[in-house]
């Protein structure tokens, strides 16, 4: 099972993607071929140990798919989770979207059910990790990875090294202030990019929008008032309702403002947007470009490409084939029982 | 002059802050000691060449002051200038506050007439050098520089890398966006922390206030209303006048929200507050620190000290000496003649 450092990075993995609602899990080879694919509902209202015993099983079933389908054994494991969380020692420390997680050493649980080293890693750092190395920033040096679906989140890589942070927290550009007395975000501040541009702010928004009367095709697509989506308020958008347009325009401009306050502090070369939100709506790419033309200094904004994600919803499994890699030789993440000396 | 490239990297320099205002120059000796300290006036309203002859003038005659002193021979000369600028070519390209230069090669100018290998940088970042490697920064790996003055500034260090960024404008976070549709800063944008923070805000807000006669103890203080400073209004303010407080107040929460936001997205652990208000204000770094644990993630926010500046006006001149040290065999930095194999 050990190998020496020298030899190649590219050995094929076992990627598993720890959701709010799903948990997925995959073979990944080097050649970037995602085989195996299984998922389950997370029900994290079962409780903790519910939920790791599904990874587990996942997890175990993914290497016997891959055994059966004559694949090359994976040399290790990587696990996406939301944050916060220690990618050192391998705790999932108190995510918001995982009901009763906290500091759960997840990395030990697997790794002593799976019998395989395992890594575990801020879901937009996987995604980062993902783009960079194998998709949209390929080549480049400084990336920023934004995803923008349900919250808004990140992944920074700088001068060729992902952007870690000494609580492993680095990249959580969604929680930028971009309004000063701005809407209250999830975490209890006022004004973050998230508070305005994620998912979540739109349906929020919309959600006002109908109990004040004003957005009349929204209100024809909705039965449930409580019930409003991002995805309604931005159907009604396209069906003209004025007021929704309005709603999905300041996200736009939110998540614009802060990649240019980015631009302005980090001087990337690529800002690869994500998530299932910058999927469907394209125009949030040209938005983008042009907040940071109107709020960035002329030269970083000249340089920076704005550009879609290539992996979609893959970049939680693909990003986990470098990770892997790469650390299974670092001191800095020998922990658990798999990484003892052999 | 050529040094092998296992010498110890502590050798004397020459020091040169190119301000808008003033040239400084002196001997830095690496026990940070400060010698043969010179200044004249910019006046950057003669032109590049007058003022590329004070540069040169100055620091000939700090050389001249420091053999007279029996000082040991500056190894090179660290340039402190405005940005925008180049860096690697030792180009500065277009600052606003020196009138007519555009892409003056000051590097070559320098080192044809001084006869010493010379290094150009960004005054923030020679300023984060200086903090992180003998100030307020020692020993911490991730390191953020913010100067208060005229301007807002900053200079960036993560993972123990001075980040600079492809075209060296990495640090610019005054130019971050904390209100969507705020004021118009200096260069055309909506809603920068600088235009809500600095020095220049303070007093246009201070301005604004004498022309609709809201602030009773500024106008005492003030004799011409066009000529109002931040220093009077922060008077004013001390003095009980509460327009004027709110202003103060106002732009010690957008510097402080803009600090919450790079303790979010790079989980620093040293913001360093310098630049002339900075010293003057102490209730400034209260209020940086009170926006953080408002506005940041729990951890990181614990995570990160916020402490004034150690060295004051001093840091563009101390900070040359690593940069010099560091930057004289690295063949990123090498052009113009002094660089060329001996």
């Amino acid at each position: 099972m050990r190998r020496a450092v020298d030899e190649p990075a590219g050995q094929p993995i076992l990627a598993i993607d720890l959701g709010g609602t799903r948990i997925r899990a995959a073979h990944v080879s080097p050649d970037l071929a995602v085989a195996c694919r299984m998922a389950v509902d997370t029900d994290d209202e079962e409780g903790v140990e519910a939920v790791i015993g599904r990874i587990c099983n996942l997890a175990t079933d993914v290497v016997a798919c891959a055994g059966a389908a004559g694949l090359p054994a994976p040399v290790g494991i990587g696990i996406s989770s939301p944050g916060p969380l220690d990618p050192w020692q391998g705790i999932v420390v108190a995510p918001p979207n995982l009901a009763g997680w906290r500091d759960v050493p997840l990395v030990d649980r697997v790794e002593a059910e799976v019998r395989l080293p395992a890594f575990l890693e801020r879901d937009t750092n996987v995604a980062v990790m993902a783009e960079w190395r194998h998709g949209a920033g390929q080549g480049a040096e400084d990336v920023i990875y934004v995803t923008v679906s349900t919250g808004l989140g990140g992944g920074i890589v700088l001068g060729g090294r992902p952007l870690i942070g000494k609580d492993g927290t680095a990249g959580e550009v969604g929680h930028m202030t971009v309004e000063l007395d701005g809407p209250i975000c999830g975490d209890g501040a006022p004004g973050h990019a998230e508070a305005i541009g994620s998912g979540t702010a739109i349906a929020r928004e919309g959600r006002e929008l109908l109990a004040s009367g004003a957005a009349p095709q929204l209100a024809r697509l909705v039965s449930d008032p409580a019930q409003v989506s991002a995805a309604q308020v931005a159907q009604a958008a396209e069906e003209g309702d004025a007021a929704c347009r309005a709603v999905l325009d300041r996200a736009w401009t939110a998540i614009g403002a802060m990649c240019a306050s980015l631009v302005n502090a980090l001087n990337p070369e690529v800002i690869v947007i994500g998530g299932s939100i910058a999927v469907h709506h394209p125009t949030l790419l040209d938005a983008v470009r042009a907040e940071i033309d109107r709020r960035a200094f002329p030269r970083p904004a000249r340089r920076v490409r704005v550009s879609l994600a290539e992996h979609g919803d893959d970049v939680s499994l693909i990003g986990s084939l470098p990770i892997v890699n790469e650390r299974l030789h670092d001191p800095a993440y020998r922990h658990g029982q798999m990484r003892t000396p052999a």
